[in-house]
């Protein structure tokens, strides 16, 4: 039996949701909408399910012609296609600091939901106006893991680890101009945040934050119980 | 009732444990071994428990005449006092690419059972000999949380993400040369990795990985049940 | 007798067949249809035979006006004239990560190719999903020399380099986004590879890759024989 | 008349008090103490009063044998011979965010009070512990300029910019490791950062801070006046 | 009461006005017209007046037709709305090294006017051409603070530092071609500067030198006074 | 029947040979003399024969005096132990550009002698006196691999490659100052140079040149013949 | 008297030519045709010659209108008005490495012509064809002065700088990939030469090499004689 | 006839003079001094003189036994042996910003000298104090060749190259802190200068821009006369 699909240009790998717990996501860019199609085709028919990332609407609607089931949203630029049928005990905050970073907040929290994670949403509750933030310490300490988006000088994620006794994934954008050469200078504050219990993806991977939160949420649901 | 204790040189959080789930860690690189002592009293005051990490022999030495029941460990260069009375469910895997990983391994292995975390060990299972990683694939398959430390290039987490279901955080190392860039280069491997559910700390930092990996038992503990 | 053709805004060496094995091949980026007519006009009636990498399709269709036996490849805009009436022993394994890295792939085949070399690919075996990569083993330790070509993080060539014992050129490609730096981190990766055997060409170097494997095979060629 | 005092090895800018509000101040750093010892006596001549920056403790020694009325302070390695004979209104406050930001931030705090401001100072409030930092609210908003030295992630200066009404000097320290690269992280966190008011020194440049505090209570005694 | 209005993909800060001295001001690049003219709103009517930075001519001429009495500077695509009706005592010098440096010159410019500070401008002194600088040694010993744009290498500030008792405040541009690196190259030299007295802020970022300036006379109306 | 030998601090690939054909080699830098001395046990055990890099006088004193039969090279840091008995066909050229280059360069040689190549050896051949290149151009092209070690600037392997028709190993050295930023300029030159047939290690590798180099004419020797 | 003609966006140095020899040199990117006319009015009024760099054929034929003897040349993008009257003793020889690199290389011989230099020209004799570049040995030993343009690795100024007893202008261009990283590469590379003699202008600055050899020349003319 | 001595360790140029204008000169660090006296040795027995650099004063101390009419000087860390025999018309200024930039600058004059300039000195006038640099604005518009050495920011060549009609010679120094960045920041700086007819060495290499002045000032010698 194998364990992919070999397309050629592409090997589905659709053993994937076996080995990882989910299936392969399509990473939209740099395809075709063709070369999607048939990917997604693969993965729809063995899992009743897929998620694309980084997709313009533009391909979005070729897909949806071919998937009239599938959702595109504008602000994450995710298509989905089926749901989860179960949801995970605890929930994700995703929060972010600033109204530009909203894109790559909303691909965590879409990623997240798609995978079946509950969540909540705190956004434009940037440093520079800490009692923004302070006013929701209660729904912030009450989150089982916490996403951190972040431009500019990505801060926020040092503030909210000190906050919590739960995981916080921090995740940098390329929002920002000059000195915060295209989120390079948040991904390098955060990585070396005073913040214990922080860990950090690459600049702009909502999609990476919001799966790890809910392999953490799976981990819990699957092992979880009292010491 | 104040949250923290005035040194003048320093703001002792007592509270954190409160706040975080676990005591203040004692940084011990660039500190005398006397302002860590009186840090650390204050700590074993109020938590009966301490830890101390990136602290030289030397340091160490003159520190257990003060606290003879606290332990030095010369690999990781970690001095522990006192202990968890409890264990997570679920285990954390620390893995390591090379031998000259080691201390950063151990730092991290040290930090997340201090902080309740049963853990197993794979060591010296670089890429260049994938043999030797994927004769532990039932056992890497198991573990809840994994660690994976490497310096040079970095791939190994690449690997290993694509073969579990659950979260893995990766540490850089500063081990090599040339265009390694003191674990630039594998800190850029691992946020640019193609695994999913991967995030990444600072290069040497074996104490986040751990606290972050024991903070995820600690939420599965905390939440856990099956969906 | 001169060795070269002085065009005035170019030096074309028509003596390098004989130095170094080949004709000039001609870097078509950034020279106009016509630069490139004449240069190309130059080696087809010394050489019979012509190469010219990183064309577009508008200045290809121009060029196959003069030169209707030439054949363009779209996928690496290539444009190929004449043939080698020879094929060295042995054979060049073209390998790639990602369906993205096609390109340079294929760039590298057509060049091994064209200068004789027998080529087989394998595509789409990131290690991610190192099952994919392992179910070729046996190919892979057959063929006589690896090109392989990854853009985000560069770990393929790491693997595949402690599978065999043949030379590996390891190409990287500028696919990727953030920390992935325009191809910087897979070639800082690759450089930094704890296995050994590897060397690396420029980020998005196809041809050079395949240039110096058809080397290989031809001093194979030249000076072969058991030891 | 010569607007400075030739030493062949060094120009002393003898006019710099009248163009500059202060006599020059001498780097101490890479300046041998007899070097040293003949600036200084020019300027102690000229102005009656002397600084140096940068200095070892051995060459301080050096030094206060021929200048017995100069002291020298340990933490900030600044060596002070005379005092201004008036005080500004209002106050800097010097902030740090962590136990080993101490030398940069005493060095800036004595150079603004030798030039006359006095001084009020917060030590180790970095934001992983806001509540530390929030319990000084009222100090903080009342100081006339805050000078704010962090070195990791050097987040302090954000959240302290977006309380304030004053003007902020942010100082990065060459205190971190591994992605904190010798500072560069948190100056370049500081100048990205998205709070108004505030600007940005050299890394550990904790003189040029306190310079520049002085500068602007200097301006404030000079031109002041309700609007 | 509620310190910010939660517009769900903004929160307004409408108490910053109260806390540093200035109602929000908006950045325009990356919102819509829409997005800015909801925020704009809400500051108009708590406090009269508004200003967004980072302006197209297309988004301002949008904006205009609801708020007819806003005003758009091309130069500096800044839009103003009301008026401070106060006037600080001392004044702000704008001086810039080249033509090309006019637009963040102006942002300034306009930022401390709006403010409420007296501002002079001094254009075009590159330090090639020192004698255009030294021709206005008077007027630039006169400010009370110095706002100094410069692209290229950055030179301009060092030597207006040297000149003057007053604060500066350096400000880099993006102005300039090969080894300027869109600006980077300035902001070192800037902050490498041998010149005391002198902080940086961000490549480009005219407004938030203006703020500065303005925070420092502000202070200076507030507490100032003869010492 | 297990492939490696599972220290606990490291599991020795004994398998290596049958798999990349050469044993495992040791990179001593970082090891203890004790580890080494195990690890080289069974690897001399296994194979007969071994090979340490990057080892200081003073642990290769302490190794030698368990295996006396190791002889130590000063220049390049090597040990060896054991020799090949067989010799392949063709040869490789060694060839630096300086006299600092000779460490690296002798590391390249002694790597390819111990794995069974003839070699040349070229050294003080930099580019700024090209007629000391030009004044071997037999031997140069009469080479079947040629490795080419260079400081500084790295020009000379790009003057080499485009002298011969064989494959090109160029190796950047750390031998410079300023600019030449620990090998990086020479490193990045050699990846740009317009020489094709031409790969890359990284910086000081001369180890993995030789490696290479070997593997080369290994191939030649396994499958060659004339085409 | 003034030394410059203030025009409020410029001040335009009108006593140059008697500081430096030469009238201003307008350089055209960034400013309109508008600013360029007025600029080149004042200067063609004054000095009755003038010359603008990069400037863009659109804004040079808009020129041209007011400036009918004004001749532009497309390939170095330069506009040219009036001419020297007067010829240097000596030459310049303008060499590049490529084709590619030929706007930068005219951009200096234009610049050093129209500044009374005899120039001659070398084009295409790039290292990798190094019989190309010692055919013309004679031509280059007995130039004056050498310009010498290079992109890719930018190893050409370090033959040339071998040949000759003559000073080496280098000048890195903007043409390569990958690890060309725009120029840096062959800057770097051009600066850490191991050839004597030789200095280095910025990234494409065909300008500046060719502004610095005339004033060479023009300082043999004025100084010159045996010694 | 031979155009080298081959040592084996190294190939001495001894036809240098010839092609250069001058003997090899000897780089001192990271030779011994037995291979600098045996390449000495060559060197004076051909050319009656010789130049070591970068040699610390106990290599000098050892090669003074063997050739007791060398001279060493402890600024510059340069041994001289013998000299010229003539004088160049014109002279070389040697300017340098501050005390530590010392050693470079003195190494660029010795250069200059050794090979047959007039030099004059203009030390410590850093452009912080700009009346220091313009009391001597005479004697710079009088020198025939102005090297400006300089640490820091590096502004100051950029003054002078708007002072003078004579070619500028930039040397950025290694001395500084933080944001220097080793030298890489007055590198850049001095590279992008807006003054025209400035060109630029390496770090620290003040033995190169003395050996390019040398050589201006003899091309003056050998072509001179008036236009």
């Amino acid at each position: 039996m194998k364990n992919y699909e070999d397309l050629g240009f592409s090997k589905v790998d659709v053993q994937r949701e076996e080995r990882s717990g989910y299936p392969e996501v399509i990473f939209g860019e740099g395809k075709t909408p063709e070369q999607i199609r048939v990917i997604m085709s693969i993965l729809v028919e063995k899992h009743k399910k897929a998620m694309v990332t980084r997709l313009s609407r533009e391909k979005a609607e070729a897909l949806i012609k071919h998937f009239p089931e599938a959702r595109y949203d504008d602000t994450s630029s995710v298509l989905l296609y089926g749901n989860t049928d179960y949801e995970y005990p605890g929930s994700v905050m995703v929060m972010c600091a600033g109204t530009s970073d909203l894109p790559v907040a909303e691909e965590a929290a879409l990623t997240a939901e798609w995978m079946g994670c509950p969540t909540t949403k705190l956004y434009d509750v940037g440093v520079a106006g800490i009692d923004r933030l302070l006013g929701h310490r209660k729904e912030i300490t009450e989150a089982s893991v916490l996403i951190v988006v972040a431009g500019m000088e990505g801060a926020l994620p040092s503030v909210v680890g000190g906050l919590v006794k739960r995981p916080v994934i921090a995740v940098p954008t390329s929002v920002g101009y000059g000195t915060h050469l295209q989120g390079i200078t948040p991904l390098l504050s955060m990585l070396t945040s005073c913040s214990s219990g922080m860990s950090v993806v690459n600049i702009d991977n909502g999609f990476g934050a919001g799966f790890q939160a809910a392999l953490i949420l799976k981990l819990a649901a699957d092992i979880g119980g009292n010491k």
